[in-house]
């Protein structure tokens, strides 16, 4: 964060007090399944290790990682200490470590296997002793989400998953359902065994810091919620798009798609922060009643809508950085012939007083020319009068919110251009956020982490958060089947196929973009 | 200027149609009275290489400077090539030299004498034929205020001011009166001479790039001029402080004081650019038309008035930068009772639909600790809901333009604190024109000439600006009459009186200020 010189009269730095749980005892055994997978060892363990060394962690917890290898402790917690010398954003210290190694436990688990979850329950328990966590449980499923229903069935029936006195959450990594039906059967699942206030869907996005930022930015600035509307703002433009291809998750992508991948998750939840209404209060369910009621405003797509209003893209083979790279149908546990998209862009309607007339343009791709995940406000033209009338149309106002890499808000207006004569060109005011070299901003699933042990529920998806997003992509998809794409239609290191340019150069506009070059 | 990488749809970079004037041929003769003088070598010479270098000099022009010393032109031309060297912005090359010194003549000049005049006439005449300057003249007053009168009756009487079929203007430095009635006088002397349009009124602010830019600013984005009134707007703080006492100027300054030689012009242009309504279009006399209707709209202050909303100020001894330096009453040709100001403050209402309730607090002041021009626009406070309701009153939004030594644009708002933890801090978007290694802004003085030698006389102001400038410095200054000030009032190195920071506590509000520390 840049340090602040500006104002004499500003004050203190408030401390938001946190959303406190019932629960006043944080001390909790969190347990990990998938213990060995990539998401443990590349974000959990380096996430829990950031927040140990800011002292986040409560003095009593126990981290038990599950997997299906037959390994000692210690030969598992080697690779969880290379891997937070790889990934954890805080340097590896011996003491730190040392103090994080003595928590975690790893113990082979068939999440298949019931008597495997006898056993569980006997080694949580006397864990519970040893660690004083007082029967506090985080059941966190980094899973294929084929066994979300079972490990959750498993708890269950062991009498793992609702004690009194204590209290027991779970963690569910998306995908949530691929569908709507299959998101409703397993929440019924779910439910049946957590409550509601238990459950934490993922959306790592939220995690993210600029995520965050959003309400912040909305509400806590005079200037900006009175604009904030389509009497100032002509469309709003959201992307994130990666140069990354498919790499070695074929096999999932094929069956997800970017649609179900990108859209009904992140480019969903994006849109839903742009556009709520300023909540009631700032407590969790306000926040998100307010999120649910913009996704019940969405304009649900009829199949024609859906033709017209959605493009899909898939990247053949092209150039990333001049280095060539094969095409989608090329990639690693993909079919030849595959119909999957990994690219779609859409034009979103809010019916809304605060909205009506003002398109929301949402894009995310693969294999783009650069990763760039931003937020653009379009502000209206400016009428025909002064400078405007001279000059024929200006520039318009932009605000940008840079999500990722470049954390930051930007905001483009008109000047003069320095020198004898007078020019004017759009210049840039910006706040990078984590453009200094002293910054380092905390990674998504710290924040997360640190959330689900406090007990936290704000920034992860309520069911109907999910069940009116699966509704909204429900709509495209079947719309989709009804019809052969013809794939491939953009080339990798492309910003997309033809047709997603003109989506928006129907409606006069153009897609917008900030920083590194995207064509 | 920074360079602009942001949008790929922004377009081209549009190019303002000069104010062409009547007369299509620029030839002419500037003929600098005060020519040996300060600003001569420090401003002028160093403009007119500048602009020669820039090819924004008339080919056919010839420069005569008068002055009362009797030295040869080669003497003459030998202090201007050091001058550019120390000031000009560009770099002394040879070529642009011997083009620039080809078209200099050194005359010497007694102002008071009227045969010297007669001998200037026949030597301009001669020169008019070599340079084929076709008539044309600009007639620089460079020197004290009391030969204004003297030098315009003179052109007169040997008629040079006035020629059919070629055009003669006039350039005033200030100080253009030392208060209304003087000023009514001298302008009754002018413009018995020369029309209002050849009139020419220096206030060199006026050419500063960033004064320039306001009306860019507020009229050429869709975002500003909506939110530019007392809906939006708590207060505007317009500050100009410099840390230099009155050197070697004493003797002008005993005459003069912070509110003649700040307030009147300087100040009242920059409140005059913030305030004005838009005008009808963009030519010289609607923009005029506007500023003097902010000026009427000022509310004249009365005896009591005048006490209650101004604050004069001397400095006493004090430290600028760890060094001490001696007070006012001390400086060479200044009286050791001397209760002349060197500091203004004073809060002003701008009766009006836009500005009701919005005061604008003024002040500039010597000996300040640092060096430093800008308005700041302090937006109203946030309702007490969500962020605000929990953290009570967050820092205002804030937008600054600020004029020097920095030039740019800088937005205050609130966001998050990067971290686990939600905290919010004010931070700053910048847009900072002058920061970049390669900009070189226009000197003032740059800009102002080449207005001149183009006829465009927009940047300088009108005789009833100067007018009503007076009307609303003289209520103060007869205030002022009535009682002795208590000087020296405040230290150099400090901000100036400590009843300064009471003309904005009394309303609850403290003086901002961006950038270097000021106290």
């Amino acid at each position: 964060m840049r340090k602040l010189n500006l104002i004499e009269c500003v004050g203190n730095i408030f401390q938001l007090e946190p959303h406190t749980d019932n629960f006043a005892d944080n001390s909790c055994i969190l347990v990990i399944f998938g213990g060995t997978g990539d998401l443990a060892h590349r974000k959990l363990m380096p996430a829990l290790y950031n927040l140990l060394c800011q002292n986040q962690l409560p003095p009593n917890l126990a981290i038990v990682a599950l997997g299906r290898r037959d390994i000692a402790s210690d030969e598992y917690n080697y690779g969880v200490y290379e891997s937070i010398i790889k990934f954890a954003r805080f340097d590896l210290e011996e003491t730190n470590w040392s103090q994080l190694r003595d928590k975690i436990y790893y113990k082979k688990l068939n999440f298949t296997d019931s008597s495997d979850f006898v056993e569980l329950k006997t080694f949580l328990d006397k864990l519970e002793q040893k660690h004083g966590t007082g029967g506090n449980r985080i059941y966190y499923l980094a899973v294929a989400p084929e066994f979300f229903n079972v490990i959750t069935q498993r708890l269950n029936d062991n009498g793992m998953a609702k004690n009194q006195g204590s209290w027991q959450r779970v963690v569910i990594e998306k995908p949530f359902g691929r569908d709507l039906p299959s998101a409703q059967k397993l929440n019924r699942v779910i439910t049946g065994v957590f409550s509601e206030r238990n459950t934490y869907r993922i959306d790592h996005y939220l995690g993210k810091e600029m995520l965050q930022n959003i309400m912040v930015i909305r509400f806590a600035n005079m200037l900006f919620e009175p604009i904030w509307n389509n009497q100032f703002i002509d469309n709003v433009q959201i992307t994130s798009c990666e140069t990354v291809g498919v790499g070695s998750r074929g096999n999932y992508y094929e069956q997800s798609g970017a649609l179900r991948d990108m859209v009904q998750n992140h480019m969903l939840q994006l849109l839903t922060l742009t556009a709520i209404e300023p909540p009631a209060s700032l407590d969790t369910e306000s926040i998100r009643d307010e999120k649910v009621k913009v996704l019940r405003s969405l304009e649900q797509f009829s199949p024609n809508d859906a033709f017209k209003n959605v493009v899909r893209g898939q990247y053949g083979p092209g150039y990333i950085d001049n280095e060539p790279v094969s095409g989608y149908r090329q990639e690693k546990n993909v079919s030849p012939t595959s119909g999957t998209e990994t690219f779609v862009a859409f034009k979103a309607n809010i019916h809304s007083f605060r909205w009506a007339n003002v398109p929301f343009y949402i894009r995310t791709g693969k294999r783009a020319p650069v990763k760039s995940t931003e937020i653009i406000i379009q502000f209206k033209p400016l009428p025909r009068v002064l400078y405007a009338r001279l000059f024929g149309q200006l520039n318009p106002n932009l605000l940008v919110i840079k999500i990722q890499p470049k954390e930051g808000v930007f905001f483009q207006f008109n000047a003069k251009k320095p020198g004898t004569e007078s020019i004017i060109v759009p210049v840039q005011m910006d706040f990078c956020q984590n453009c200094r070299l002293d910054n380092n901003s905390p990674e998504a699933y710290e924040r997360l982490l640190f959330d689900i042990l406090r007990g936290d529920s704000t920034l992860f998806a309520r069911w109907d958060e999910v069940e009116y997003s699966w509704r909204f992509v429900d709509n495209i998809a079947s719309a989709w089947q009804e019809q052969q794409p013809e794939f491939p239609n953009y080339a990798a290191g492309s910003t997309g196929p033809a047709a997603a340019q003109t989506l928006l150069a129907r409606d006069g506009r153009e897609w917008l973009h900030t920083g590194e070059v995207i064509e």
